[in-house]
């Protein structure tokens, strides 16, 4: 069935195989994935398959280990990459569990140099190389950086666009893999500005004089340098009058690069052409490619998003335990829908943004509803917060929706546009605590950190839907910028009662003990209530349970009397204890000369968390609700070191799953 | 002297002048400022006197308190703003301790809505004002923003400007203050592309026939709306035809502006013509304003960073006392330029970094030696740290200089492009700590939380010279990424002789003592030594100091003995408390199940700290010498708590100042 695909165990396999033999194997290696991910681990399927040809190409064309330097934009592309390069036997672990990455990794395979889940970070790592190449004399070394169109509206990426345009004798190559829409629809003018070019065909026709005045140039001049490229721009600057009045190189020969293309992207014939004749070009070029993200499967994914990312087999999950014991309810983004859809049915003033994420923090569904009123500025985090700060400022209420990871994009934004002017915009941090099958690089576990640092911050969690929405009530309705974070998880089903109304920096007393105290935020409520409950049927020690609601401002009163009258005070956060929710109690206990030795700060250790399915990693960090019950017997002398629960207590215990 | 400008005392004054006043009123402005700035105050002359014409121009078309809306990017364009809005009789405080902000201040006026000392902000800010207009049927409200050339290339204004592109019906006013550099000599294919334009006549004469068409067409169709911007679009596509091949409006056009200009910007009149027709377009308009920086101060500026910013006047800063008894050697930003030339001449694989900062951090000097081996990548952080991961990868070895608070936006790339693949990249973060003049907005007091909350991330802080060179060479030779945070002061003349080499997270005992234990990090080192020498000569207590070196990882087991040995121990840092070096220390203490009630974090507060001399404001937030020895005499019961030593000890303290 893998015929060809078989015999590639690395690319020194893929260049044995003859230039016509290779639009089988991409057939192959189509297939192959499709198989894996649709029918078992799942995963991100669109943008692997429009980058399919290219990645044969590529290995094909250049050595990619340590030689010439690829860099996979948002390494969602880089499946048929892992396929091509000694890892198809391990692909059925996918984002499994000690698996194979969903993304680049160091870690498994030399010709990944990166590691690449936050996007529009590949231009800038790619003109490092092959400015450190240039700087050692290694001019046969090609520096290649594969972007999409959506992520070429990232900062990130346009500031090294700009820088990269200014430098000459050069090998950069940049690979734009334009697939129309990066997660979503593409935004922003960049996207306009290349949509109209994908049906143009009397481009075609005048690019194919290029072609043949850059061989003759070759052959005249023999060799690189300042006076092939000087020849070249003239050469360029001579055919505008042979192409349309405008075409889609326009923008990138203003900044300086030498633009190829649009050639199709699932040519492989005419992708190695291309890269031919890039490779004779002493200055950055852009090789432009149109693809279809997802192509090949079905009808080339119609649906913009079905095919982002394919669900993961539910064989490979089912042995799983339930997060916590009452998980069952709607999805917290479920929820955040829900209620801003509401809010904004009752309040015109309010508006929501996101960045390149409408599908994954919900807010397609709201925008079908209220399409002026919900803006996706395009993978562009530092924008959406400026953004956002300039509609409260014009008299609108802003709620700004961006992944606790990707928030990271705008931490200076948080400070000088929120935070120094106390400007109330209400940000809610979606993929909050540990994402699962996404692993490191989209843990959303420093946000706690990073915000509280900043004065006049409000930070909240809520414990499950009923509280997230009087938060967001709550939130809009403060003269302060303020978060909700919450996890990428199920809601409760059966919730506990609620209490009382939301105040500022109040938590709520859920439940009395006088054996201990647990203070939980956000997400580790119901795990920590499960965690209680465990202990008192095997140990008959009850603990009072309070959910913090606040990591800042604290309920100083509350956790002041707390730590006074109790014998131990815990701490429960999904999120890496150096600067978290603990630490800001262990912080405020110490300022107030209180027994600080009381607490203890349940949080995650100090290193990245990789992948595998939620429960599984919040097991490994000890934040599942048997993980909690273990570290609080631990420290009550209820469980020897060793892990184990007292004899004595295993007998009288019998909930522990 | 200032027979016009004494009458303007707000910009409803100004409206009041005649047209053909306005040259007379801005050469009053002009000298107004030279005089204040250069002659007393200090501060960022040359973008004020580049963007005088353009701020009497702004202020006498559009209403700008309530109505229309004015965002200037990176505020140190702001004072003649500041002089035509009311703060004239004040302006003789700017930068000084409680008087006026060098940047705009939603504190002091309603003209100023936002601060902005960080640039490439604006574009985000005005366009979400334009939008909030547009949503609220405000369509006789323009929003503006004036950018520079410099600020344009920061990732977030692009990402606004692409944003923007796509949107229609706007009422949203781009001013392109474009004087050929921002703080440096611009870098990177915008500028280039820029500077092609500003020496092009034979593109304003094609430019009046845009203007004679504008009118014609404005008085055929009368009214705004989406038909005039099409037809707008028509006559514009054909005038290219009229024009040179390329003109420097075809990259907004491209993205979807309507572009005028390039004009004068010291000629209040073509201003305000160009104003007058941008107000008739109803979509975002860039208007490009061709400034000198420094415009009539001696030779208009012949050396790019002579006035970018002036030193305040000796008269002002006379009666400041020193910063702590040992002062007086080279800064540190000296100091690192020293040893960052000796590393260079040393090891040809190092290279340097920078963000627009090549005079700042002095890399402006290492450049004149090393011209290939100092990049300024204009002003674009996040680009600037995955660039250095690019350099590393490609077998160099990058020291990056950003300012602390300008590495806030980098936030992200130290996350997933450093720690995340512990890639070794020596991060020297200059400004780290408080400022002074520039204030809140550039207070580096962020760092030490951002960064240690990363894992495998290494923090470093000299206390001198010699141990910052050490720490240079140390750092350069790690296997994972590590910064070094140092103050904008001056090292201590007299320096404490080392003690024992660098190694990883161990710090150095500088003077031993049985009544207490004060670990200062950095810059708080020789503050700290000056402190327990008064305590020692006024209660005749002996504290031991120690050099804690490094924030992570912390020196565990010198730090534990303390806990245990000693009464009390003090953590001293210049940074905020929550999430600080004191804050990590303390989570050790805690998970290391020591006394940690022992341990008082001396820091700064929950809050922002405004300008004023870098004495003043360590006075303010309690860590100048006599601060610190005041904290610890009260925690010590050595003082009441109205701040007074005991009589006692007054009686025997003499050298307290």
């Amino acid at each position: 069935m893998y015929e060809l695909l078989n015999t590639i165990n690395s690319p020194e396999d893929l260049k044995q195989l003859k230039r016509e033999e290779l639009p089988k194997l991409a057939d192959e290696l189509r297939a192959f994935i499709i198989d894996s991910v649709v029918g078992m681990t799942g995963g991100h399927l669109g943008s692997g398959l429009g980058a399919l040809e290219l990645s044969i190409a590529l290995h094909y064309q250049y050595k990619l280990d340590c030689h010439d330097s690829l860099v996979w934009d948002v390494g969602h592309q880089c499946y048929p990459h892992k396929l091509l390069t000694g890892r198809r036997a391990d692909f059925s672990t996918l984002r499994q569990y000690k698996g194979l990455s969903g993304f680049p990794d160091p870690k498994e395979s030399c010709y990944d140099k990166v590691k690449t889940g936050h996007g529009g970070t590949s231009l800038s790592t790619a003109l490092g190389v092959a400015v450190a190449n240039k700087a050692q004399g290694l001019m046969d070394r090609t520096s290649i950086a594969v972007i999409g169109d959506g992520a070429l509206q990232e900062g990130q990426a346009l500031e090294a666009l700009n820088h990269g345009g200014d430098m000459r004798d050069l090998k950069y190559l940049i690979v734009l893999n334009d697939n129309e829409h990066g997660i979503g629809p593409a935004t922003g003018a960049l996207a306009n500005y290349f949509s109209r070019f994908r049906t143009s065909h009397a481009y075609t026709s005048a690019k194919k004089d290029v072609k043949k005045m850059l061989k003759v140039l070759e052959e005249q001049t023999g060799s690189f340098g300042r006076a092939v490229h000087d020849v070249l721009d003239h050469v360029k600057a001579g055919l505008h009058g042979l192409m349309p009045a405008t075409h889609p190189g326009v923008l990138f020969e203003e900044l300086g690069y030498f633009y190829y293309g649009p050639i199709d992207g699932h040519d492989i014939g005419q992708i190695l052409d291309a890269l031919e004749n890039a490779a004779r070009v002493p200055k950055p070029v852009v090789l432009h490619v149109l693809t279809k993200k997802g192509k090949g499967f079905k009808d080339d994914v119609p649906d913009h998003y079905a095919y982002h990312a394919a669900k993961t087999s539910k064989k490979l999950t089912d042995h799983l335990p339930k997060e916590f014991s009452r998980a069952g309810g709607p999805t917290y983004t479920d929820i955040f829908v829900e209620k801003t859809l509401e809010i904004m049915k009752r309040d015109e003033k309010v508006v929501a943004i996101t960045a390149a994420m409408l599908q994954g923090t919900g807010l397609e569904i709201v925008q079908k509803t209220f399409a002026d009123r919900v803006f996706d500025v395009g993978m562009a985090e530092q924008h959406a917060v400026g953004f956002a700060q300039g509609l409260k400022l014009g008299g609108l209420k802003p709620i700004c929706a961006v992944y606790s990871t990707f928030m990271q994009r705008s931490v200076d934004q948080l400070f000088q546009e929120l935070a120094l002017i106390k400007c109330p915009v209400l940000l809610a941090l979606d993929r909050a605590g540990l994402v699962g099958p996404d692993g490191a690089t989209h843990n959303g576990v420093f946000d706690i950190a990073y915000l509280s640092m900043l004065p006049n911050m409000v930070l909240m969690a809520p414990r499950d839907a009923t509280e997230m929405k009087a938060m967001m009530d709550w939130g809009l309705e403060l003269s302060v910028p303020a978060a909700i974070r919450f996890p990428r998880a199920n809601t409760p089903k059966n919730e506990l009662p609620q209490g009382l109304g939301l105040e500022l920096g109040k938590a709520e007393v859920l439940r009395e003990g006088e054996d201990g105290a647990v203070i939980a935020y956000g997400s580790m409520v119901y795990h920590a209530l499960d965690a209680v409950e465990k202990i008192e049927v095997r140990h008959g020690k009850k603990l009072a349970l309070i959910n913090a609601r606040f990591a800042k401002p604290l309920d100083e009163g509350l956790f002041a009397r707390l730590i006074e009258k109790q014998p131990i005070v815990f701490t429960i956060e999904e999120h890496v204890r150096r600067g978290g929710f603990g630490s800001s109690v262990l912080e405020f206990a110490n300022r107030a000369r209180l027994e600080s030795g009381k607490l203890e700060i349940l949080a995650i250790d100090d290193r990245f968390v990789d992948h595998g399915s939620r429960v599984e990693v919040l097991q490994e960090v000890g934040l599942d609700p048997e993980g909690i019950a273990a570290s609080i017997e631990r420290r009550m002398g209820l469980r020897g070191a060793s892990g184990e629960t007292s004899r004595r207590s295993v007998a009288t215990g019998s909930a522990a799953r």
